[in-house]
Parts: structure tokens; C-alpha cells; sequence
């Protein structure tokens, strides 16, 4: 099992990197939502490769088509499709080394768990590629959390070792959130921005690669938001954020940092002011108990260097059972990070709909 | 919704820390297993309160009586319920501040999503107590696991700021797994361990509380385990040990540490020795696109200060909507990390079990 | 699996008919609704043996304890336990015939599945008696729903081959339907209902048992409720009718005599009178498309006979792989169809409460 | 939510009858199962529209097309989705009445449940052309059964008031089934089938529609399959089945006439035969305690007579929300039920595939 995801609002993705299309299955919205197409479209561009040397050159417009679900520019309440076709592959760059494992790669997973048969063109089913259907439909989910208001941010938190400061974790602003993922290159300090960059080109020039940490701003939630347990604020974003491909680690608030600290410092004290309940402090990243308290919900999402290097590395021959080694050919980013970005926010998007569908049920949507 | 998770191995868990019991109902178990009660007992007991004085003084036998599925010292193969009766409860230390919010709990959010219906002695369901349920459900999975021979053990890897080194990601063994956990503190270095002790008692001292940081180590798991995407190794591991109240951040393999790394260092290079497939470094944590590559798979868990201090904390009070202060009353733990060391394997050897009943089905359990 | 059920209300039991315990847990619920335990009780009671002449004499107070998500008189908003001891054992029954199948019963079936390891005392798992759980929560599922006005209610439509008239398909009311389940023996027509209890008597003089058909109507559901295809009123309905042990068929509406019907028939022709929207006829039970129209929803549930049963029947010893003849001994109903009215209601109480969940969210039950 | 199901085969199915295509997602089949495409064709053609007088007109090839998880002619382990276009459609025809309710439709029902925004072109989601995806569905699973030597069959039982004899309950055998289902027309008795297709006839030409039941032996089902209570084999089909538009009850075994037996008579009595265990009756169609006894798996599916017919019939215009009048304009069967014929058999074979995964897990398919 795989693909199939959600309590409120179910997901059902498929496809593989070089088959003939990728696509979603949306289940549980409302019918007569008015999808803003364009809105998606540039969520999309955000993630999609070729657009500059940072990323691979592969060119894919990510054009979405919309299968079912959708009538008179309006949902129609019963399950969404969308796919994107594959445009531009190069499968031939794959069929030379296919029993070749890929070091980092799931290329001997894959190969294990699907006894050989699962289909090892640009990473198949594994491959990142896979997360332009989340965008679509995290795009769908942050247009409707925007009508209460809540909105869902990221900056490039770090590259390798070039590192710039977290989010103000008690006054981060919505607005703010939406001028920095308006950049290209989202960072709140352009000139460390400059420098991730050059750390990013300098991996290319190696013919290496390097990974960095996302940061993430959720505003604007209600408190109340999640359950304890199982289905806590941080249990499903995090089994969702360890979906993307190259993620290794999640943290919540002060995160592995909190483990430092003295109940006294880490314990957000409480204050009240005219009506509105809220905490000095925010170290629990808006979250007690799996529950959402209304403060900022923060996290961050540390992603590993792509495993797609030009560099010799020692490796095995599947089929021949035997050691040898690979130069990865081929198409790819020297750094997954700033196109990871929109997927961060796409799962939380997603998440945090259907934990609202929970609270508030549907009718609030349209 | 909160309480049942669960594809192939489901659990349904109930209680809160000062009614009349808590519990877990395990669903999928074949019939037909012995189970080892006294290992049962064990893990428990290493969760358990009130065993020496790094812990609360409550004392709880946390005895555990099986109401069904197990029938002439076998499993039935039909659901099986287990229950903990709580029996040494101070309820009165909780109804004199019921509307004082504790900083750092679940109070407030418990609160506002159940509208002040919510069990509020010692936390309720928020209490740390409903992970016992989970140690008696994970020392049935791990009696389990034991039979492919699968060991998880962890230690201690950090206390605040005192911390001791790594386990071997690429060498460690079963058999010192379990000579570590057989420790009453479990470290790999004892005179750490006795530092880390120390910090524990300073912060109790202090009236206050300190956090910390889990490493834990699963061998011997084959290859081929866990899917891409929604149910990836990674993302159901992270939604249960994000289960457990007070853990703040998951890391897999380097975690945090591998966004610092290039490329060429986090590949963990794939050789061939005999039949044997494996790699040279596990900096992937044994995990790659999701499924187990058949490497030690090795996660940190991290774990904030216990919220409840005896220390002046500024607070709110729910029902008259003004600010106030708190001094945490009642008997509480410095420091949760050493009782949450079983609970971590606990999930983990669920999650494990649940994955291994999709990969080949039920008979081999029994 | 067997146990575990629901989407916004969840639901897990458990228990053997001659273990400790059986129980069920229910998730989902919000805080602060007051259960009235004399209405649980009733219900209970209605379900209970040992009542009468009619069925069992195994006396089972069916009394339940709730051990969590109930506090101060109120639910608590996380999971309610609740379980029911076993207080009226005779296992030695069971034990000298315990290889001896029973026809028509699931010691075959569960012997072969869990491999001879389930509990075979008085059909263990299998047992009608798994069902007081789901009268518990059927009993909480219909207060909630009275807030709605929805009221459920059955009559014994047949025993054998006795039979009384159907409810009026289209005019059916709430108040009429209380009258009826008020009864001891639940039927329009009493004469009817003396010639159905005769008819029970003298298949106990026998020795042997007999069956029949439960009819049930719910009225005042809203129209909107379910969804086409997987999650349509028919298909979660139909799945919880067959799980009642007993249960070999079901039908909406005119059911299998639609078969025989014109389309210009059984199409329930619209009609707006005010603002309400009706059909003259109801043919379709009150739901098309799976959903409901407003109509009342009217089904029927066939039970077979109690397998347990006097006569002299031949069989196998499943141990000693040979034929054989078997006597049931022990203290059997007759006849479970009045017994098993109040568990259709409930299952149908507990459908419809997670369907308005899902179209109304969980505010309006406190 | 209506469109995702399954536990250990998962399906995801959308689309609309006039929008651009419909499809399904499986989720849950292991890598390396070759589909014979032909089979998968064949079954489809036998629910396909336009083949003869007795159905629509509306001519639909439903040829589809894999766009994922299928790679060198095997299956690839990870999502398989594949899409059927739509291409006869003649949307106009229902503009005209767009907002007169259809009686005997979901016209009413999903206007309701989406706030009119569902689309309502033929029926739109609700459209029995959804089902053509169940049916590939099911093409798949059926074949993969095969491997087990698992057949599954069905014959028209009755047409209105014509109808033939019931299968052979206890010797109905694989060869047989197939033979019937190689039919055009799938009866026993062939006189009887020109009866049915008469009655047909004369349904189309009164301009109106006929009902039926549809009876279905599933053989060579080893007995352990299935579970007690809400996974039972009838629990689990019949919530498939009532998912198909227009089936109004499902009965297993003697099903209602069960109701009619005493206990001496249904009681299924069991026989040993060199080392065969088997049943001397089968009216409890092959299932006790909701698992498979080896026995052939009976069951019989009611449905209504197709709700569009070219008769005058009474229902209002929702929008000006008044009385007015209706002729069903447009193509459409005046029976459906020999094309529902393979769509039954199609959920059966996909409820039995997910029971026999949870039974002996995937290696056995390949």
C-alpha cells in the first residue's frame, strides 16, 4: 500500500516519472467551490523543474487536467481527478544502467519490495516528481483555508551550512508569510538567500549535491484543532511530510532545541488579553497535547542532498550480483530544497483542511 | 477522534489517569500465540512510576488483566482487550486548581476542543499513563518480532545538554540492544549515565524539569518493508512516536545533521559480500524511499522537560478569563525521558509488526 | 479483523461469550453530551435473555460499566469504554463437546480460521452475545439522534412463516414507531404477535428453533445523508446488518418485490406541497442514489433460526476428523428475533449518527 | 466521501457519465502479475452498452487506458490507474431538464447533498457508467483468483415475474459458471432466457423498464475466509454490492426463505469425506459466522427497473420548486440487469481478492 491517504478528505495518488501521467484523486470536498486555476498554476510553477540553473533542466509545464469532479467552473462534491501527462521524458537515460542501484536512491528497495518489476525509469513511483499531484491538491486546500484566513508559509531555513534565523515563532504575520513565498528563492535575509544560492551552484560545478531545512509558518488556526494521540497535529503532518521524498527529519516548535531547555523556559506560559488566550513564548510550535492552541503552528523539515550525483560512487549490480560503480547520467537537481518548498506546504495544507473538515464539517467551504 | 490506528495490527486505546482504568483493544493477532507474560510485565515495569527517585512517587502496580482474545494461555485470533485499573489516584490534588491552566499541558487546548467536558485530573486522556497501554500492546508485538529475530533497543542519548555518543548505525548488534535496555538507566556510557541522573536530580531540586533525547535501534529487519509515500517507514514510525505526549521531533538516520551533508557523503554506497547486500555508511537510517533497505533502522526521538513544576509559572484561569499564577501541585516526574524509552519501543515495535503482516501476511506469527 | 468499524463515530468490541468481559469502545463522541443510563438500560434490556419463556434461560443482567470518556455525568469527548462482565457462565457445557461441531454455527468456520485457537465456549467471539455492546452503543447513537427527531424502530414482520402487515411506507410516524418498540413483543397487529409467540413455543417443544424477518423504519432523516457508491445508506447499513450474527439477507424499501415491478411503478413519483418535498409512494426506502430523500428509510433483515438447537443432528469431530451426531445441550433461545430487534435498531442508530457527523459535524449533539 | 474502499485492495474510483473520463485507482497488487488485457476487455464488452435492442443505444467502446503502475506488461506493485474516455456523449439532451427531478433518480438526492452543483448530465457521478471502472476492476482480481481456482458466476434468476431455477447450491462447479457466463444472455435454461428478453422487449416497447435478480455462486473459496462481525463475508459484499446503482436487497444462501426453515431444516449439517469436510445442504450460502466453510458462496442480488423510462410521470421542477411533469428523454435501458450481470461479479471478485490478501498476503499472486 501506498497511495491512498485521509480521514475527512481522502487522497489517492498514482504515476510514475516516466509513464504517461501522474495524477490525484481528491475525495470529500464540498460541491460549488470556484477553484482559482490560476492560483494552482503558480503553486505548481513553484515546484516545477527547468526554471532556472538551480534545478534540473528537465522541462515539465505541470499542466494539470481536470478528469471528474469538476462542472460549470464549479467542484461538484464528488471525487476530483486531475493528471498531468509526462512530457518530456528521456527514458532511454535510465534503460543503460537499470539494474545499476543508485546510492540513496530507492532504486534496491524498490527493487526488493516489487521483486523487480516496478518500473525503474527516473526513479518510477519514487520519484519526486510524484509531489506535483500533492501540489495541486495542497494549492486546492490553502485556497480554502484562506477563507478563514489561515494561511501557510515557508522560507529556505538553511543549505548546507549557510543557515538564516527562524520565523518570529510569536508575531509571524500572514501577510509577511505571503510576501517571502512570493520570491524565488524564499528566504527572509536575501543576502544569505545569495549565499544558499552560490552553495547550491557550487554543488552543481562538484557534480555533487546538498540538502537544507525547510521552516514553516501556519497562522491564523483556531485553537482546538487535532486530537490527542494518534491523530495529533504533529502525528499526521509528520506522517505526511515524511512522504515527500529526501525528508529525514521533522521537528515541532524549539524541536530537538526543546530537549535543552528546562520545563520553566520550554513551558509557553498563558496570558490573557481583552479575549484573546496566548502564549508569551511559542517553543511548542502552537501545539499542546496534539492540539492546536492558536498560537503560530511552526515546524521544520530537514531534507537530505539528492541522490542524483555526477561523482563516481561504489555501488552494486542487481542483476548480476556484483560490485561496480555509477556516475548518475541524466537530468537532476543539484539541490531538492527550493522545490520542495510548495510541497511542505501543500501537506500541511492538506492536513490541516481535513482536521478542519473534522472540527467545523463542510459547509463553511463554499 | 483519537484513539484507533492501525492497517493490518489495529489498536483502539481508552482512559485517563485518574478514572477508572485505561486500556487497549488489539485487533489482528492470529490465534494461537503464547504470550510471555512475564515479558509483558517487564516492559511495563520499565515504564512504570514510582520505581526510584528520578521519577513521581505515584506508585502503580500497573497490573494489567486481559478481558478477551486470549483464551487457555493462547491467543484466540479474535480481538483482545486489556485493561490497567487505576489505582492509586490524589484526584484532590486536581479539583482545587481545575480552571488554572498548566503551562506547557494540554489544559487549554484539551479544554477548548472538548468544551470544558474534557477529564481534567492529571491530564485525563492527555495523561502520559495511556502510553502503559501501548507498552503491554508493544511487548506483544516485540515477543513477536523476536521470532525473525528483530530486536529494538534504544538508550538515552541525551539529558538537557549532558549527551553520549551515537549508536554504531552500521554495526550495532541485537544482542548489545539488549543489554542495554536490560539497564536501569539505559546508556551506552554509565558515567554519562550517571551525569545525565544528576541533571535529573538538579532539576527536580529546582523544582523544575529537563528533556532529552532518545536514540533507538532496530536490526535485523529485512529489506523490502514499508511502501513510498503515505505509508513509508518514516511516516507511520513519526505518526505514532508523535503519539506519545511530549515528543517535539523525529529524526531518521543523520536526520537534522544530513542537511549539512553533500551528496556524496549522505549516499550510503551500496557492496555486495557474499549474498549479503548492505552499505558502507547508514546515514539514511536504514530506510530509502520509504522502505527498509535491510541496514540497522535507527531513529532519535526528541522529548521536552515535563511541564508539570513545582516553580512559579504566569498563567490564566479558563472560567474567570484572568490571568493568574501556578505552582504545579501533585507528584510528577523531572525528567520523562527513562519512562518514555519503553513507549518508544513500544510504537516502534508495533509499527513494525503492522508492516511486516502486509509483507507476509499472519501465519509466521504464530 | 473482525472489530474494529466506523468513519466519524468508531467503534471496537470485543469479548467472548464465557470469558471475562465483552466491551466495546466508542470514538468520536464530543464532550459534554449527558447520557440518560435509564434509556441505555431499556434497551439493554430489551436485548437481555432470561426475560421470558420466549428465549434463553441463561440470566445476564447485561449491566455495563463505562470505564473512561465518561466523567462528572458527562462525556468526556475521547474514547468511552464500556464493558460488560460475565456473570452467568455454565462453560462445562461447552468443554465435553468441544470438538463436536455444531451445524450452523461458526465452530467450523472459526475453528479452521484461527486454527483451533479460538474460544469455543458458547460460540466464544462468535456469540449473539458480542451484540450488548452494540446495544450500548446503539442506546447512546438513538438519544443523540432524537435531538434530530430522527426515531427508529422495528416490528417483527414474521416469525416462520407467520406474517403481519409492513409499516405504511409512506406515512409511517415517530410516535407510532415508540409505541411499538414499548412492547414487549414488538408487532402491529397482537393477535398476530400471540400466533408468532405460539409459533416460537412450539418450535421450543420441539426442540428445534425457528426464524424471521425484522422490519425497521427511521423517520425524519433529513434528505442529504450518505453518499453514491462505497459510502451510500444501503452499503453502511447493509455492512453492520450482516455482521449481526444470524443475519442472511436484507433489503431496502420494496426490496426483492421491486424485481417484479415496472419502472413507472417503484419510481417513486415527486411531489412539493408548502415547501416539503415528498414521493407518493416509497418503494425505494427512502433513500435513492444511496442518499436519503427524506422519506422514511425502511428495511428489512431476515434471520435464520438459532442453530442451537435439541434435535439430533449429524456433524463431524473436528479432532478426530470423523462423522458424528450431536444434541445441542446448554440453554439456547428458540427463536433470536426478538432478542436481536433492539441490536437492528442500534446498528441502524450508530449508521446514521456517523452520516450526520459527516453532513453536520459533531456541535449539534452536545 | 463515496469513492474509497478497501483494506488490503484499495479502490478509488471517479467520473462523471458526460464529463471527460471515468476511472479507478487499485492500490494493493504486488508487482510482476501480467493482466491478460483481453479477459479484462471481454468482461467489460459484457457490460457495455449499445450491443443490442435490449439495451441503450448510447454507443461507449469503454476502452481503457492504463496510465499507471503497469510497465513491460506486468504490474509494477505501486498505484495502478486506468481511465476510460468518455466519447458518445449528447449532453444537450439533458440541459432541457436540467432542473426537473427524474423520479426514481438521484436527481433529487444529489441536489440536495451537493447544493446543486453536482452534475447532473446523465446522472453524472451517480451514473451506472461508473460502474464500467469496478468492472476492470474486477477483471483483474477475477483472473488473479483464477490462480486459486476461485470462479465466480452469475445468471439472470428472474426478470419481473419470469424466472428460472436457483443454482445447484451445493454442486455447483467452475466449469458450469463459465459456460453461463459466456452467454449473451446468462440464464440456465435458455427458453426461460427468450421469456426474460421478451419481457424486456415489451418493457421497451410499453415505454417502460423491468427489474430483476441476479444470482451469483462464487466456487473453490477454501473455508477461513472472512471475519466475524464487521468484516464478515456478507458484511463486506454486500456493502459492495449495494453500491451498485439500483440494487434494492442482497440475500445469501436461502436468504428470505431462510426466515420460513426451522433450525433442523437450515442447519447446514456437516460431513467428513476422505478428508473433505463439507455440507449435506447449503442454505446458508457457503458462510456461518461471516467466514467462508468451503462450501460455494451463494448469494442473490435484487435490483429495480432502470428509473428512466419515456412514460409520463408526476415530480417537480426543483429551481422553480413547483409540481410539473416528465418524459425521460434520451437512450437508456429498459433493463439493466443483464449488464449489471458482470459489475456483481466484479465487486465479488474484489471483496474476495482483499479477504485472501489478509488470509495468505501477496506472493501467492504473482
Amino acid at each position: 500500500m501506498s497511495g491512498m491517504w485521509g480521514d475527512n478528505l481522502k487522497l489517492s495518488i498514482f504515476g510514475e516519472s516516466h509513464g504517461k501521467a501522474i495524477g490525484i484523486v481528491i475525495d470529500g470536498l464540498p460541491g460549488g467551490i470556484t477553484l482559482d486555476t490560476e492560483y494552482i498554476y503558480k503553486e505548481m510553477q513553484r515546484r516545477a523543474p527547468g526554471k532556472n540553473k538551480l534545478s534540473t533542466p528537465r522541462k515539465e509545464k505541470d499542466q494539470f487536467e481536470i478528469l471528474s469532479g469538476y462542472f460549470n467552473n464549479k467542484t461538484t462534491g464528488t471525487p476530483l481527478c486531475a493528471v498531468i501527462y509526462n512530457t518530456n521524458q528521456r527514458s532511454k537515460d535510465y534503460e543503460k544502467t537499470k539494474s545499476i542501484i543508485r546510492p540513496g536512491h530507492a532504486d534496491y528497495t524498490g527493487y526488493i519490495k516489487y521483486k523487480g518489476f516496478n518500473d525503474y525509469r527516473g526513479g518510477g513511483h519514487f520519484s519526486g516528481r510524484i509531489t506535483a499531484p500533492l501540489v495541486f491538491a495542497g494549492a486546492i486546500a490553502k485556497q480554502i483555508l484562506e477563507k478563514k484566513d489561515i494561511i501557510i508559509g515557508s522560507h529556505i531555513k538553511s543549505i548546507g551550512e549557510i543557515n538564516e534565523n527562524s520565523f518570529d515563532a510569536v508575531n509571524i504575520e500572514g501577510g509577511f508569510l505571503k510576501e517571502i513565498i512570493s520570491k524565488d528563492f524564499p528566504v527572509m535575509d536575501d543576502e544569505k538567500g545569495i549565499k544558499m544560492k552560490n552553495r547550491i551552484l557550487k554543488a552543481k560545478e562538484d557534480m555533487d549535491s546538498v540538502g537544507g531545512i525547510i521552516e514553516t509558518a501556519i497562522v491564523n488556526v483556531p485553537a482546538g484543532v487535532g486530537s490527542p494521540f494518534f491523530d495529533s497535529v504533529e502525528s499526521k503532518l509528520a506522517q505526511l511530510l515524511f512522504s515527500i521524498p529526501a525528508v529525514k527529519g521533522v521537528e515541532f516548535g524549539a524541536g530537538f532545541d526543546i530537549t535543552r531547555m528546562k520545563g520553566s523556559e520550554s513551558n509557553d506560559e498563558f496570558f490573557i488579553e481583552k479575549d484573546d488566550i496566548k502564549t508569551y513564548t511559542n517553543y511548542n510550535g502552537g501545539v499542546l497535547g496534539g492540539i492546536s492552541n492558536g498560537m503560530p503552528i511552526l515546524f521544520r523539515t530537514a531534507l537530505k542532498a539528492t541522490p542524483s550525483i555526477g561523482k563516481l560512487q561504489r555501488t552494486i549490480d542487481i542483476q548480476k550480483r556484483k560490485n561496480t560503480e555509477i556516475k548518475v547520467e541524466g537530468r537532476h537537481d543539484p539541490c531538492i530544497v527550493p522545490r520542495a518548498v510548495p510541497v511542505v506546504e501543500a501537506v500541511a495544507a492538506i492536513v490541516l483542511l481535513d482536521f478542519l473538515i473534522e472540527k467545523d464539517g463542510i459547509p463553511w467551504m463554499i
